[in-house]
């Protein structure tokens, strides 16, 4: 709770190949995630936004209409409700990921 | 909208000293922030979570009874209602931060 070091901070395999550590609050959940290269996400959506940047390797977003292979310092936004997905190529991906939590 | 490159990114001076750029959907604001060094916020609350990442040199976090001088790659986490506060030293920070947004 309250800071971490990513470049010590272990991570647990919450499915196979891909790492994380999440922190969670009143309404935001905040989680490093390392994840292997070549997996891929599925289409998905959410009433949340969710947001969040690369801090090694590669990873592809697609947001709505939008595709891009995201390198170090990049940075991506989901509105809530938009359609998303994730993937992997060569390169694994390590991100900090942040989401709104669902009004209950 | 979408997608940043923070190597290249324009930011927007919004206080003297401080650098920003944000995007804001319907429940999360994200922002890049660079913070000149010898610069201090003022201790305050909010009633929603924060957190962040440090991308470029550091910078002082306070958070409760926790403070803690952050470098690259060091997160933060601010759970709603804790007070909290930011100082940059000798160098300057550059950090992405993550707000929830009030709820109405």
């Amino acid at each position: 709770m309250g800071f971490w070091n990513l470049k010590e901070l272990k991570l647990n395999e919450f499915r196979p190949g891909i790492f994380s550590k999440i922190e969670s609050g009143a309404n935001l959940t905040m989680a490093v995630m390392v994840i292997d290269s070549n997996k891929e996400g599925s289409p998905h959506n959410h009433p949340f936004d969710q947001c969040g940047i690369v801090l090694e390797g590669e990873i592809e977003m697609t947001v709505g209409e939008g595709k891009k292979l995201l390198a170090i310092m990049e940075t991506y936004f989901i509105p809530a409700g938009t359609p998303h997905n994730w993937k992997t190529l060569a390169l694994s991906a390590k991100i900090l990921d942040v989401v709104a939590k669902q009004s209950v």
